[in-house]
């Protein structure tokens, strides 16, 4: 069996994944329940595995952790906005 | 450097950035704006990168992958627990 293949496929749900939450967000105009904590930490770690990436020249780690990045900034951006609409 | 570091830190955002998350799920008892279909993929997704882990025999995916699944099956448990009661 082709290991890299489930190692892919958990790459693709751990970046993609955030794409149902950023539609369900839009869709209610809420996301209080979302921690602020959370985002940063996770923004901030994911920046890590990004430099860890290029530090490596790992393009795997490089590319599935910069479209992770702009999924959670785009999150960061909707609680910005939805939470100061109420 | 010793880049390595980058990546640990990198493994432990990711990984226990849920603690807030959960922290403040259970002090607001509200958890509807975090979507179902986010944390059914998240918590496959990280369950793929623990078998990978597995079949390439690194601790480090396995161990920060099975840590993280848990903290990932709490929320899921928290969303059950609170959604229900409203």
């Amino acid at each position: 069996m082709n290991w890299e293949i489930i190692g892919y496929i958990g790459a693709a749900c751990t970046t993609f994944c955030f794409i149902p939450q950023i539609i369900k967000t839009v869709k209610t105009k809420k996301i209080d329940d979302i921690s602020w904590i959370y985002l940063g930490i996770l923004a901030f770690g994911i920046l890590m595995w990004t430099v860890y990436g290029f530090a490596i020249r790992n393009n795997v780690l490089i590319s599935a952790n910069i479209i992770t990045l702009a999924f959670v900034l785009i999150i960061i951006w909707t609680k910005v906005y939805y939470d100061k609409k109420h």
